[in-house]
């Protein structure tokens, strides 16, 4: 197998995405910005009553790979999928995107493909309603152990931990990239799903976690900490490398003890920050898989975040590459 | 049943619209601009080739139809899907945009529902590979002939004509719609469907039809035309009122022996061609419907084509009717 320089493992979705107005959300129950987790039936029904929509591949974690792709680094994907049409869209954009995707389709007759109804206000917000479907079904058999090996980077998707089968998945992965001596990185996810696993994440980020990614919302909750700063000092404490993303007002990197500020990278209008978080991750785990600092690495996530938040959707519209190297990050 | 200002019947399809460049169309022998009928292995072998795409509903009479909606008028739909995914996005899409589409889905394990690759080149021109799927199975059962006559206008979509039980809906339709004293209003949609079927459109251009939408390739494949001019003076002499579309160069409206020219909306930058000619005739349609004068209508058309080319797919973004009203086009 060729090596990668990224390999992640999360939730397999494709984004439906509507435009709505702060009276819609409000109607339905939706706190803006967050993302909950719902049933069919309930995503059945919001999906009745929102606006015409788009549909295109999502997955915090998938996002994350196709952007270090993107960017001309070699990414793998593990997740899981259905045999119906949204399950061939998933599928088809991310190989297309150049990821190394081989996880098979569940069999017939399985829970659908994963889908996350997106509601994008004026704003620029989006606030999301997540049916996992088929996707949290991912079991230790698909866990490719090779593809994992042949990574600098192991890649996990904290969502994953909303459902006992993928949690032990993402065990079971980590577990394998220690024992081969690679890089673990985990994404928090979301603040509400820190909340509900608090207890688990801090463990591992203790344990086997060397990069821990997340954003105020997250780190607060983590910590239950009621300020950024002192978040960011526990943070510093309890990881060997946290990046802590604060949107417009830039991210800040703990590393070795020393705090590196790193300004947002300028958009000239926030469109949908869907996939702001999935792409700076990506600029940053490309930077550090290939052996760049991590302030170049933070300046690669700003970049790439700027991109998604200009347009609809969570995968880049321009090679993220050409735009790194127009601004003098990549040679 | 409410009135309705237009109904449209068409094919009911789902545009998978990926960006390329003209390399890419020439090694898979892709004429720029054109539209060509696939099978489905076709499609499935391109869609492997092409790089991630978005999905959006389309369709041309259905886009024309949700045109129409957007501006404040009330629009219905005829048109066939299956039971499956790219189904349930059509439907949700029209009717969440408020057109009347009450066609029953095809029964579990029919063809699938109808989808179209679109290759946008970076000029924005669009070139298209459409698998009908199940849109041709469109039987006369289906023609709901209290829709029909609930409408002043029934427009009809001309790549109906390339499968013969779609030709006799259509057919059934247009002869509802007459018995009715409702206008008939008919798309040619695409010079090689015009070719394919030139006889029978010139007979019922002359029988049947109020208002003829063509653009330049067109009309002027109708006619056997070597010029623009010359296709429009055959068209003046057998058509009641035709609307010739042409692009950045505007549209021509001929009625009563006269000719009327129209200029184009100006747009920032042509992002994708996709729906341009289906909405000038959303405008046109709506204008007409509701009892503005052909000059009015034309505007309205050019208006909502110049909308929908600066954005990826051939659905509004925005409201088409605060758009008309901002330019003092609508009240």
């Amino acid at each position: 197998m060729q090596d990668h320089d990224v390999v992640g493992i999360g939730n397999a979705i494709v984004d439906i995405i509507a435009h709505c107005d702060d009276a819609f959300l409000s109607r339905h129950d939706q706190r803006k910005g967050s993302m909950q987790l719902v049933d069919g039936a309930t995503v059945a029904r919001l999906y009745e009553s929102m606006g015409p929509a788009v549909e295109i591949s999502g997955g915090s974690v998938a996002n994350t790979m196709v952007g270090i792709a993107s960017l001309g680094g070699r990414a793998g994907f593990i997740g899981k999928t259905a045999r119906d049409q949204f399950g061939g869209v998933f599928s088809h954009d991310i190989r297309s995107a150049g990821v190394t995707f081989t996880t098979p389709a569940a069999a017939e007759g399985s829970d659908p493909t994963g889908r996350c109804l997106i509601l994008v206000t004026p704003d620029g917000q989006r606030t999301m309603n997540t049916f996992l479907g088929v996707s949290p079904q991912l079991g230790g058999g698909e866990i490719d152990a090779e593809l994992i090996r042949s990574a600098r980077i192991v890649y996990l998707e904290g969502y994953l931990f909303d459902r006992p089968e993928a949690k032990a998945a993402f065990r079971q992965a980590a577990e394998i990239a220690g024992r081969a001596k690679r890089q673990v990185a985990l994404s928090l996810s979301d603040p509400f799903c820190v909340d509900r696993h608090r207890g688990e994440f801090l463990e591992l980020i203790r344990g086997c976690v060397d990069i821990l990614f997340a954003n105020e919302a997250e780190v607060c909750s983590l910590f239950r900490a009621n300020s950024f700063e002192e978040a960011a000092s526990r943070a510093q404490a309890n990881t060997k490398l946290a990046v802590l993303t604060r949107s417009e007002a830039g991210s800040v990197i703990l590393s070795e003890g020393k705090s590196i500020a790193i300004a947002a990278a300028p958009v000239a209008k926030v469109v949908d920050t869907t996939g702001a978080g999935d792409l700076y991750a990506a600029g940053f785990l490309y930077g550090i898989a290939t052996g760049r600092g991590v302030e170049v690495a933070g300046r690669l996530g700003s970049l790439a975040a700027a991109e998604i938040i200009s347009h609809i959707g969570a995968r880049p519209e321009v090679s993220l590459r050409e735009l790194a190297t127009a601004r003098g990050l990549l040679e």
